[in-house]
C-alpha cells in the first residue's frame, strides 16, 4: 500500500550485476535487438524493412495500436496525428521564454521544459486514473507535438518566427517544412522519414527504462516523457550523430584519412561513429542509411564511404578480432547533413522519432500495476550516533 | 561504449522479483529505514533527532556535504542558500504562463516545468562533464529555488503577485513568508521546519530511484530532478497529506468516528493516514508530528487524536495482528493545516523538502560511472514476419 514517500516493501536483498545489467525488469511485445544477427525489430517486423516500405505514421500506428493500419485506419490515423501538431495557446506563449532559457543547455533541455508544459496545459492525468484509450490519446498528443516544439524552439533561438505545422504534409515532410519554412523535395523528405522510422525504438535503453519507471508510479504521460528526454540528454545514453560528422570535417581530405585515424587508434582514442555494444556485425541501421546516402551521391558521401573503408582496414589491422563497424551515428549524420538539417538539430531529430518508442513503452508499462522500485544497501557509519549540540551562529 | 540510443551490453538474463523488489541497485551512505524498529536515519543520525534539534539548513548541509556544519560552515551555508532563492529573469518571465498551463495538472506539474526551465537557464551541464564541486553547486541552486518556484506558481494561480524571497529568514520561515506575504510566528515556522526536515529522505523510494537512473546516464541535475518530480506525482508513489485531513473532515464529529470507520473497514476500504508498507511499529514521523500538533492544541488536534485512538481500537478488533498505525500523512496534514498552509500546497511542501534528498542522491550517484540499464524480454510473435504491402490510401 503506497504511502507518501515510503520505502519499498521489505524483501530479502537480491544481489545482481552492477547497473542492473542483464536484469530482466519487464516483458515487452514492442521489439528487440539481436546483436549477433545484426537485426532489430518492432513487434514482429524487421525495423529496416518497415523503414524501407512504410510511412512514419504506419509504424507509429504499429507501435501504438499493435498492428499496421489498413487503408481506412491509415487515413484516419494520418488525419488524427496531423491535427495534433498544433500548440495550445499557453504553450505557444511560453516558447520564447523557453528558447531564451535554453541557449546554454541546448535543445533537449528546451524540449524537456516545453513538453512538461504541454502535458500540464492538456491536463494530462495519472495513467492509473484513466483508461487505455485516454492514455493512448495523451501519448499520441505528446508525440505528435514534439516536432512542432523542437522546430519552434530552434527557430526562436535563431531569431526567426516559428512556422505553423501543415496538416496536409506527412510527418517527415512537415518536420522539415516547420524547420526551414519551405516544403522539402520528395527525396529529402523520404530520406529523413526512413531515418526517423529506423530510430523509433532500439531495445531496452536507459531513456526507455526511465519512462517505464516513472510510468510505474502511475504518473501522467508528460512526466514519463520528460524523464525520458532527461535520460536521453545524458552523455552515457544519447550519442550524437553530429560527432561523426565533426570527425569527417576534422579529417578533411581523403589523403589525411590514414594518418589521422592511425594516430588516434594508436593513442587509444575512440573513433566516433564506429563500434557498438550490441552489434557484432554491421549495424543494420548503418547499412540502410549508407544506401540512402549513396542514393544522393556527391563528395560528402564518397568521402564518408572512403573513411569507412579505410577505418575498417586500420581497425582490423590494429585491433584484430574486435569487429568494429560503423554504427548508426556515422551515416545518420551524413544523411541529415544531405537533407539540410542543421547539426544542432541532429539529436533533437532523433528525439522526435524516439518519442514514439517511449510512448509505446509507456502504454505497455501502464498495463502493469506494479511499481518498479529496487532497494539500496546502507553502507555508512552505523546509526544512531547522537546528534551533536548545534553550534552557535547566525543560523541557530 | 555507449552509442546513440543503443541497447544494453548483452549479458545472460538475470531473473528477479517483479518490480525489482528487494533488488540491490546501489550502495548508499545517505540513510536507511528500519521498519521493524520504527527508526530511520540520515547518514549516521536519527532523522527525528535531527528534526528536533537542528535547522533545515544544518540537515541540508549534512546531506550535501556529509557532515553537520560547524559554526563557520553553518553561517556560510545559510548565507549561500539564502542567496540562491532568487529567480533568473527568464524563469520569472515564464512563470505566469507555467501557472496558467498548470491549472489542470496541478502544482507538481508546474514545478516540473519550472524546474526544467530553471536548470536550462542556469546552463546546467551533464554531471559527468563537471566536477563534484560544480555538481553540488547545481544541486544546491536547484533545491534552494524550489520554494520560490512553488510559492510563486501558487500565488499566480490565485491571481496574486509572487512574493520575493527574504534572505534574512531561515528556510522554513521564508517559505511561509513567500506563500502568505507575511512573516510567520516562530512556533509555526519551527513546526513546518521540523516537518520539512523529517521528509528530506526516507529510504530508497521510486522518485529517488528515478533521479539516480537519470543521473547514471550523466544528464544534468535538472534532468534528474525533473524526472523525480514526475515520479513523485504518480499515485503509487506520492501519497497526499491532504487525504487524511479530508478524512477527518468527512467524519466530522467525535460521535461519528466509530460508525464511519467501522463501515469503511468492513467494506474493505482503506483508511487514509493509516498503515505503512515498512513500519511494523508506529511511524516515527507520525509520533514526532503528533507531538508538534499537541503543542499547538485546539479542537482539530483533539479530534485527530481521538480518531487515531478509535481507529487503532477498531483495526485491532477487525484486523487483529495487522499492526496498523498512523503514517506520516495523518499528522503531517494536521500540522500543515495548523500552520496555515492551503491543502493544495501540502504535497508541494513535501516536494520542497524531498528535493534535498534527491539532490544528495544525485550527488552520490554521480560518483559512480556505471549506467543503470536493465533488460526486457521480448515475448511477442516471433520475427521476422514479412511486412505486408502498404494499403493504398491518402497517407501512402
Amino acid at each position: 500500500m503506497p504511502i507518501n514517500g515510503s520505502a519499498a516493501v521489505p524483501t530479502a536483498p537480491v544481489e545482481v550485476p552492477r547497473g542492473l545489467a542483464g536484469v530482466v525488469v519487464t516483458e515487452t511485445q514492442l521489439g528487440d535487438v539481436r546483436g549477433r544477427e545484426g537485426f532489430y525489430h518492432y513487434r514482429q517486423y524487421s525495423a529496416v524493412e518497415l523503414a524501407q516500405t512504410r510511412s512514419f505514421e504506419d509504424v507509429w500506428h504499429l507501435m501504438f495500436h499493435g498492428a499496421l493500419p489498413d487503408a481506412a485506419q491509415r487515413a484516419e490515423f494520418a488525419g488524427q496525428t496531423a491535427a495534433l501538431r498544433h500548440l495550445p495557446e499557453e504553450v505557444r506563449a511560453a516558447l520564447p521564454d523557453i528558447a531564451r532559457a535554453s541557449v546554454l543547455s541546448g535543445p533537449l533541455a528546451g524540449l524537456r521544459s516545453a513538453l512538461s508544459l504541454f502535458g500540464a496545459a492538456k491536463g494530462f492525468r495519472p495513467v492509473y486514473d484513466i483508461d487505455g484509450e485516454r492514455r493512448r490519446a495523451d501519448a499520441l498528443a505528446a508525440s505528435a507535438v514534439v516536432p512542432t516544439l523542437l522546430t519552434a524552439l530552434y527557430r526562436l533561438g535563431q531569431g526567426l518566427e516559428p512556422v505553423e505545422p501543415r496538416d496536409d504534409l506527412p510527418y517527415a515532410a512537415n518536420y522539415l517544412y516547420m524547420l526551414t519554412g519551405s516544403q522539402p523535395g520528395a527525396e529529402r523528405a523520404r530520406a529523413v522519414e526512413q531515418y526517423l522510422i529506423s530510430t523509433i525504438d532500439h531495445g531496452f535503453n536507459a531513456s526507455t527504462f526511465t519512462a517505464r519507471v516513472i510510468t510505474s508510479t502511475g504518473a501522467d504521460v508528460a512526466a514519463c516523457l520528460v524523464g525520458a528526454v532527461g535520460a536521453l540528454s545524458g552523455p552515457l545514453h544519447g550519442g550524437a550523430p553530429s560527432r561523426a560528422l565533426d570527425t569527417l570535417d576534422a579529417i578533411g581530405t581523403p589523403d589525411r584519412i590514414d594518418p589521422w585515424i592511425r594516430e588516434r587508434v594508436l593513442a587509444g582514442e575512440r573513433i566516433m561513429g564506429f563500434g557498438h555494444p550490441v552489434y557484432r556485425t554491421e549495424d543494420p541501421r548503418s547499412r540502410m542509411l549508407r544506401g540512402i546516402a549513396q542514393g544522393f551521391g556527391g563528395e560528402l558521401v564518397e568521402f564518408a564511404v572512403e573513411v569507412e573503408r579505410q577505418v575498417e582496414l586500420i581497425l582490423a589491422e590494429l585491433k584484430p578480432g574486435r569487429e568494429l563497424h560503423t554504427n548508426v551515428e556515422f551515416y545518420a549524420g551524413v544523411v541529415m547533413e544531405l537533407c539540410g538539417l542543421p547539426r544542432e538539430m541532429f539529436t533533437p531529430t532523433f528525439a522526435s522519432a524516439r518519442v514514439v518508442g517511449w510512448g509505446a513503452n509507456i502504454l505497455e508499462q501502464a498495463e502493469d500495476s506494479k511499481i518498479i522500485r529496487p532497494a539500496a544497501r546502507y553502507v555508512g557509519p552505523v546509526p544512531p550516533v547522537s546528534v551533536p549540540v548545534a553550534p552557535e551562529g547566525p543560523a541557530a
